[in-house]
């Protein structure tokens, strides 16, 4: 992999041709970020036709190395270097509309559009964090497959602001932690920020700051290629992850712009342009590259075909049991008999009827789970004993050099955790599952989003999910934050209601390949619900009625989680006051919506008076109760009280509900 | 200060003092975390005995230093140590009902409950950055007005988790940076987090991280009163921001259970208490400090007592305008005149009528603004040139020993921003106001929630508001953001329609006491629609209506900012097809919400079909058009393309609105 350097074109012409792909197609654009594109362009020259494995004809080889760019404004850069080195999907047409709708070469470069995005990027900080996920995962895959299956490198291009970003931190440390010695961060350092010299804002000593997490570092030209060389291989061979800071000058290439933060984030100009054609004696029109150039980067793109066909052998030598679960989890499907084991579950809750908190019902829920589905990995941001993440099957806790486990102690790094998530998502082979409290997915929301943008099947564990959780108080007593997740598109948010609603959350979330799931769960105890076995998953629904008005329905009491054994109290008071009312467990709004209108009308009772309770922020409920009904719950901050006491004082109570109707008859 | 040591009681006696009434107060509550105040007990005798500058019974003592219980779980500690000095508020009752209903002592120390709690700390890596902007506001306060008037230390206790989270490295990177030499950290180093030895997730060398980042540090033994003191003084001459690693051990007291993390978070339990009692020869009933120790500790209390009347004496003796202006920014009251600017604004805008995105008409009504409240200090997350938060009057830029500017490069750091100005607005004297993109928002949401629990004048700045910002595609394009913001409680939400309601959007926010506001604008141009001046400020209703019906209206077009103009539009089409429909501007749900229910009728129009427009989430615009109305905005994440191809390619039009008030006429 080390040798090879092309014979026909000069490192300066192939440098060449991702700068002016990049200048020309931001000029046509009138948009873009030329500025790390142009720094960058004597780095992944020598990364992309020296050292990274992948073929570009096959681009989701699952042992090629990851190239992330965290850095993602310089997208330019990804689409050049598809374009030059070959992939399919990265054709001319895609550079001269960049930018532009319906083409696949988006601002930032976007996993799903392109298929050299391994990741979703622009948002700073999340791509060196998804890198510490690939890493990790690699070396997961190692262990459980051996170097042979899986055995490649995670490299990464960063910028000052993805190293500013605090969620760096909790990457490289993480990173560090673990010694995951095949990630390897090329860091822009040129010195330049929008508002301009990076010395408006920091002083810090990188090397030092990422050698105090662990990291071997060294310090380059970013415009030297044979000094390039020689550190990617060192880092190479490396017993740490390494950060290798490329001193660069920013918009390399454009002579009077460049070193300065004009050429960051708007095209050059013509006038710029033509100078940099001129000065780099690049003589061709705007999307031509040469011949002996292109062709340089075309065999750059087929470097590792051999080493594919190598790889390939080895996959399909080995044990029968080995390939198959490595065929089937790389292609992201279940293994048979999981549901067997969701059907017993169900059936023996409903049978059992345990008082349990939801958290403790996600726990139980997990531990068939994980024993069925060895592919789930699972951690929680430093709360595992309250989150009850941990299962006898994820046993032992993975640590540095020992990848065989399945639980992950992230640390208090919610925000690292949910983008360390979405890297083992995206690398494949894993399902991974993370726990914090509900109130610190304000922390992680950024990481979840991208899980969401980018269709990933990552779950979240958010326990502690209401004013419920008692002492702790408004700090940790979520209010705004399942209205926020519910508005996030793409994702599942789940508040069951009790053990069985749990695992029937689990099970759609498993089989949900677009997007990530939230399960909102109670720190107290909540009496089992569906206490008659139902084999079909009732949760896939989104809402069911539980309990149907005994009589012609008057009212309908729509609550989540915790709330609904308050709902069928508050039916039993009505009841008592001859008011007929249905209570409906509510526990998933996204895939209720998705359900036919007849049937939502069915379950929401037209005409009815309608009252929803969830001991949450009411934001959103109107759109089940209209502006008619009632909406029992939070309106401002929690207290710190004994839970019975908050439900109390915050009027979340079944008499409350009752009287809401009554008032509305 | 450093001297007069107590003389009737021991250290020993003294910090047994904190331990037993945390060991006894989490006992009784039954909940709480024992593990901090005890580990953290010497260090904090230490502190409060010979160094810290306050005045028990002036807690608010404008030049009294700061301290930060950034491990807020450790509330005890603040709690204890307030008893003990003597704070009225902190009598021991307090201590007796610790977390429960109706008293100040909360689980986590609540900013505006107890009387010496500097801001409300709990969730991890916040009170260590609001510390940033204390120290900051220190040394700005010390530029305006000398040495005499601001010269106090900012004192934090940060645990494992503090320096965890990512938030901690944007916190300490700009410390030092600014080189906040009065900030001191004292690390709770007791290698202990919630799921066990913090070597399962971390191996950081911390004091080499805060040296990359310019810091001075300290390793000592935590339980060592002469180290502690002596790496105290130390710091408070070093010429950075000091870290001290303070080496203790978790739960100190506690016989059996002290080290592990079986103390952090839970009580020790009768026998181990009785156990503790005994061997730190502690005879002494629950909640009962013997005579010779609380003396001890109100003598403490009251140590700076003459040093503040000093300076009061120096506060008395400055110049008439120099004393005008600090007493009058310490109070939070706004400078005379400031209105009429306002009033001068709206009223040339509406005369000039300009066509300007609503991010540059903030600009404009920030150069007003700033101009005439002097506490105003501006800053970006390094989207200067971008949101357009600098201003004439800001200028020059704050930087390491220039304190006298008032903008701030927060760097790449929107986390930390939020933080950071929640520590500006809290420590007295300053508005702090920040800029980033809309969608970045989601970076700094846990930090934006602490300004809203708090109730701080914190203004948030945030332009690129929907898919208006175009080619920058789904990754900057928040959709969710506005729902959440929406969602968190005490928080106003402004989408402002032109420039009018931009300056009528800060008026509001500037006058408001009672929490933050966000700004969301526009990338893109906008018409001017007040084009008649009103001196009273419409947009204080939350909504109005801005054109009526032409008849009697059967129709109500409802949207905010950039989507105004369009519902504009809309109503001609309607009217052309002879259907008459008002257009509501609804700048502001939450300060609509607050109105009377008779406004709101009048707005919303009463049995009329309502639509709603807004270029960002649907989520939660039922509260106004109910089950039977239309909302045209986005359900899915965005695209990259030009603004104009966007919105058509969404259905966000004139032409969908009015088709969508057809279809329900």
């Amino acid at each position: 992999m080390t040798a090879a350097a092309p014979s026909t074109a000069t490192h300066a012409e192939m440098a060449s041709a991702i700068r002016f792909l990049s200048m020309d197609a931001i000029e046509k654009a009138k948009s873009g970020h030329p500025g790390m594109p142009m720094g960058m362009a004597d780095v992944a020259t020598i990364l992309f036709t020296r050292f990274l494995k992948f073929d570009a004809k096959s681009p989701k080889w699952a042992d090629r190395d990851r190239f992330v760019l965290s850095a993602g404004h310089g997208s330019m850069l990804l689409y050049a270097l598809g374009y030059l080195t070959g992939y399919d999907d990265l054709d001319i047409e895609q550079i001269k509309n960049f930018r532009q709708l319906g083409y696949r070469t988006a601002g930032h470069p976007e996993f799903g559009h392109v298929s050299n995005a391994d990741t979703t990027t622009g948002p700073l900080g999340q791509g060196i964090t998804n890198a510490v996920g690939f890493a990790l995962a690699e070396a997961m895959q190692a262990a459980r497959y051996g170097a042979g299956i899986s055995n490649h490198y995670t490299y990464v291009v960063a910028g000052d602001g993805c190293l500013m970003e605090g969620i760096s931190q909790e990457a490289i440390t993480l990173a560090g932690h673990l010694k995951l010695n095949k990630m390897i961060v090329l860091w822009d350092d040129n010195h330049i920020c929008i508002d301009g010299d990076t010395a408006l804002s920091t002083s810090d000593d990188q090397c030092a700051r990422f050698a105090a997490a662990g990291w071997a570092t060294a310090k380059i030209d970013g415009h030297d290629p044979e000094q390039i060389a020689a550190a990617i291989a060192a880092a190479r061979n490396a017993d740490k992850p390494t950060l290798i800071a490329c001193r660069t000058v920013i918009g390399k290439g454009a002579p009077n712009k460049c070193g300065s933060e004009k050429v960051h984030g708007a095209p050059l100009g013509a006038d710029e342009i033509k100078a940099a054609r001129d000065a780099a004696n690049w003589p061709y029109e705007p999307f031509v590259i040469p011949e002996h150039v292109l062709n340089a980067w075309r065999v750059a793109g087929t470097r590792a075909t051999d080493e594919r066909a190598d790889w390939q052998a080895r996959v399909d030598a080995l044990a029968p049991a080995a390939k198959a679960a490595f065929n089937r989890t790389q292609e992201g499907r279940l293994p048979d008999g999981w549901q067997a084991a969701v059907q017993a579950f169900k059936a023996k809750i409903s049978a059992e009827q345990p008082k349990v908190a939801t958290r403790k019902a996600s726990q139980d829920a997990l531990e068939v789970l994980t024993a069925a589905i060895p592919e789930m990995i699972g951690g929680s941001a430093d709360l595992t004993h309250s989150n009850l993440t941990n299962t006898k099957a994820c046993a032992p806790s993975i640590a540095a050099g020992a990848f065989a486990g399945r639980y992950i102690h992230y640390g208090i790094r919610e925000h690292g955790m949910a983008a360390v998530m979405n890297g083992l998502a995206l690398h494949g082979g894993f399902i991974p599952y993370g726990g914090t409290f509900l109130i610190f997915a304000n922390y992680l929301w950024p990481a979840l989003r991208m899980s969401a943008l980018m269709e990933q099947r990552v779950l979240y564990v958010l326990t502690h999910d209401s004013i419920g959780l008692g002492e702790d108080g408004p700090t940790h007593q979520p209010i705004e934050t399942i209205a926020a997740l519910r508005a996030t598109p793409n994702t599942l948010v789940f508040r069951p209601a009790d053990a069985v609603e749990t695992m029937e959350a689990y099970e759609v979330a498993l089989l949900n390949h677009k997007g990530p799931s939230c399960f909102a769960l109670s720190r107290q105890n909540l009496p089992t619900l569906r206490t008659t076995h139902n084999a079909d998953n009732l949760t896939a629904k989104g809402a069911y009625v539980l309990s149907e008005a005994d009589g012609k329905r008057q009212v309908t009491l729509l609550a989540t989680g915790s709330e609904v054994s308050m709902a069928l109290e508050a039916q039993k008071l009505l009841a008592a006051k001859g008011v007929a009312a249905a209570v409906v467990s509510m526990p998933c709004w996204e895939l209720f919506d998705q359900q036919s209108k007849e049937y939502r009308a069915e379950v929401l009772g037209e005409g009815c008076v309608r009252v929803a309770v969830e001991a949450l922020s009411t934001f959103g409920w109107e759109r089940y109760v209209g502006l008619d009904g009632a909406v029992i719950g939070m309106t401002g901050f929690g207290a710190s009280a004994p839970a019975d006491k908050l439900y109390a004082h915050f009027g979340i109570t079944a008499d409350a509900v009752a009287d809401a109707a009554l008032a509305r008859l």
